[in-house]
C-alpha cells in the first residue's frame, strides 16, 4: 500500500488532469471566461475535497471513475467560493497561494461571472456520473440535492454570510463554530457523503461519514488557525500571523494555542471512532487522511 | 377558457405565493441573507419563465403541481442573474423595476452571496420534483443537466460575459444575436424544455419547443429594444431611451425601428409554426403567449 502522501499526490494529479478538461472543449464559451475559470481551477491547492470523495467511494468498494465527476464538482464549488470570497466587496485579497487572485488578473466583473459559471458547471459535472458512468439516477439526484443544501444558504454561503456579518467582532465560541461548521465542514461532509452515495451507501454509513466529516472539518479549520500563528510562511504561501494582524477572531483567540492543539487531537480521535461504525469495506485511506490532516504543516 | 392575461396573472400569483416559501422556514439561514434573497425574489417582474414552464407542461398534459418546483428554480436563476448584473462591477444599476437594486439595500457583499445562494437553491428546488412529486429521477436529472448547461458558461453566463466584453462596441449583428441568444433565449428555451421533461416529452417535442423558444426569446429581446425607444416610462419602470443614452448597441441600431418591428412579427410566426410539429395535446397557451409577448407594451 502506498503512503498517504503518495495517495494524495497521485489522486491530486488525476483530479487536476480531469479538471482542466471539465469544461468541454467544443462548447462555445467566450475565451476570457474560459480562461478565467481555468486560471482559478488550476491555481493549486490541496485538492482535499475531491480526494475525500474518492476515498469515501473506495471505503465502500465503489468505482473511482464514477466518483470522479462528483470529485471535480466539489473542487469547482470550492474554487468559485474562493474567487467570490477574494473580491474587493468581500475579503479584498490580492493574492492566494502566492498567485494573484482572479479579479486582479481578469477584473471584478469577469471574476464574478467565472465564479457563477463554476458553481453552475459543478451541477453539470455531477449529472455525468449517471450519464457517462451509469450510476443510478436516484443516487445522483440525491447528490445534487445534498450539494445544493450543503453549499447554499443553509450551508457554505450561509457560513460566509455569518462570517461577514460577524466581522465587527464575535463574542462567543459558538458563533465561531457556526461559521467553521458551514464555511468549512459542510463541504467536507458533502464530499464524503457524495462519494458514499456513488457506491450506494446505507443510511448508517452516511451518518457515520457525516460525523467523521464534521469532526475532521472542525479540526482542519482549527489547524489552519494554529498554522497561521506558528506556521512556516514559505509552506503556507501567505504571511504567518495574518489573521492576528487583521484582528480576525480564531479558535486560539478563545481558548489559547495549547488547548487548540489538544482540541485538534480530540476531534481526530472522535472522527476515527465514528468510522468504526457502518461496516466499511476499505476505510484505511479515510483513517490515514484524518491523521494526515492533523499533522500537516501547510 | 380564461384570457391569456388572466392566465398569466393567476399563474404569476401562484408562483409568487410559492416563491416566498421556497427557502424552508426551518432552515438556519442568517437573517439578512434570507431577507436579501427574498427581497429580490419578491421585487416583481413578469414571471414569464416560470409561466413558460407551466404552459409547456400543460401543452403535454403534464401536472402543474409537479412542474412548480422547476418553475420556481428558473425564477431563482433569473433573479440571481439580475442581482449580479446590477452590481457596481457589472452594469452598476441603482434601480430595477422602480426599486432599489439588491446591493443598494444590502451592500455588495450580501448581494453577491444572495445571488450565489439563489443559484445554488435553484438546483435544490428542481430535485423536489422527484422527491415531493414523484417525477422519475431520470427526467429530473435531465432537467438538472440542462439547467447547468443553459445557465452556465456556454449559456446565460457566457452571454453576459460576451455582453460585457463587447461593451466597447459591437460591429456585427451576429455578435448582438449571440448575446441575445445566450443572455435571454437560453433560459426561455430551458423553461420550455424543463416543463416538457416533467411531462415526459419525446425528442421531437423537445426539439419543437427549442425552436419555439429560440424564436420567441429573440423576439422578446428585440421587443425590449423597441420599447426602450418608443415605450411608456411608467409602464416600463425605467426611463425610455436609456439604452440610447448608454450608447448601448441594440437591434434597431443595426436595422432600424421598422425592420425590427417586422422581425418581431416574423419570429413570432416562425415560433408558432414550430409548435405545429410534435403533436402537443394542449398547446393553446403557448400560442397565446407568443402573441402576447409580441404585443406587450412593457
Amino acid at each position: 500500500m502506498s503512503t498517504i502522501r503518495e495517495y494524495i499526490a497521485s489522486n491530486a494529479e488525476m483530479v487536476e488532469a480531469a479538471l482542466i478538461q471539465a469544461l468541454p472543449a467544443q462548447w462555445n464559451v467566450p475565451a476570457s471566461l474560459r480562461e478565467s475559470m481555468n486560471y482559478s481551477l488550476m491555481a493549486g491547492g490541496k485538492r482535499l475535497r475531491p480526494i475525500l470523495v474518492l476515498a469515501a467511494a473506495e471505503a465502500l468498494g465503489g468505482s473511482q471513475a464514477a466518483a470522479l465527476p462528483v470529485a471535480l464538482a466539489i473542487e469547482m464549488v470550492h474554487t468559485y467560493s474562493l474567487i467570490h470570497d477574494d473580491l474587493p466587496a468581500m475579503d479584498d485579497d490580492d493574492y492566494r497561494r502566492g498567485k494573484l487572485t482572479n479579479h486582479k488578473v481578469y477584473g471584478e466583473a469577469m471574476a464574478i461571472l467565472a465564479g457563477d459559471a463554476l458553481l453552475t458547471h459543478s451541477f453539470y459535472s455531477i449529472t455525468q456520473a449517471h450519464k457517462v458512468h451509469g450510476i443510478p439516477a436516484e443516487r445522483v439526484l440525491a447528490i445534487t440535492e445534498e450539494l445544493a443544501a450543503y453549499a447554499g444558504a443553509r450551508g457554505m454561503v450561509g457560513g460566509q454570510a455569518a462570517d461577514m456579518l460577524g466581522e465587527q467582532g464575535l463574542t462567543k465560541l459558538e458563533e465561531l463554530e457556526f461559521i467553521h461548521l458551514h464555511k468549512t465542514s459542510d463541504l467536507i461532509v458533502f464530499s464524503l457523503r457524495a462519494g458514499a452515495h456513488i457506491a450506494g451507501a446505507t443510511t448508517g454509513q452516511l451518518a457515520a461519514l457525516s460525523e467523521f466529516g464534521n469532526a475532521i472539518g472542525l479540526a482542519f479549520q482549527i489547524q489552519d488557525d494554529i498554522l497561521d500563528i506558528i506556521g512556516d510562511e514559505t509552506k503556507l504561501g501567505k504571511p504567518v500571523k495574518s489573521d492576528e494582524k487583521q484582528q480576525k477572531v480564531t479558535y486560539p483567540y478563545f481558548i489559547g494555542l495549547e488547548a487548540s492543539e489538544m482540541k485538534v487531537k480530540e476531534l481526530t480521535e472522535q472522527a476515527k471512532k465514528a468510522l468504526l461504525q457502518g461496516g466499511f469495506k476499505n476505510p484505511e485511506r479515510l483513517f490515514q487522511l484524518a491523521d494526515y490532516l492533523m499533522q500537516r504543516d501547510h
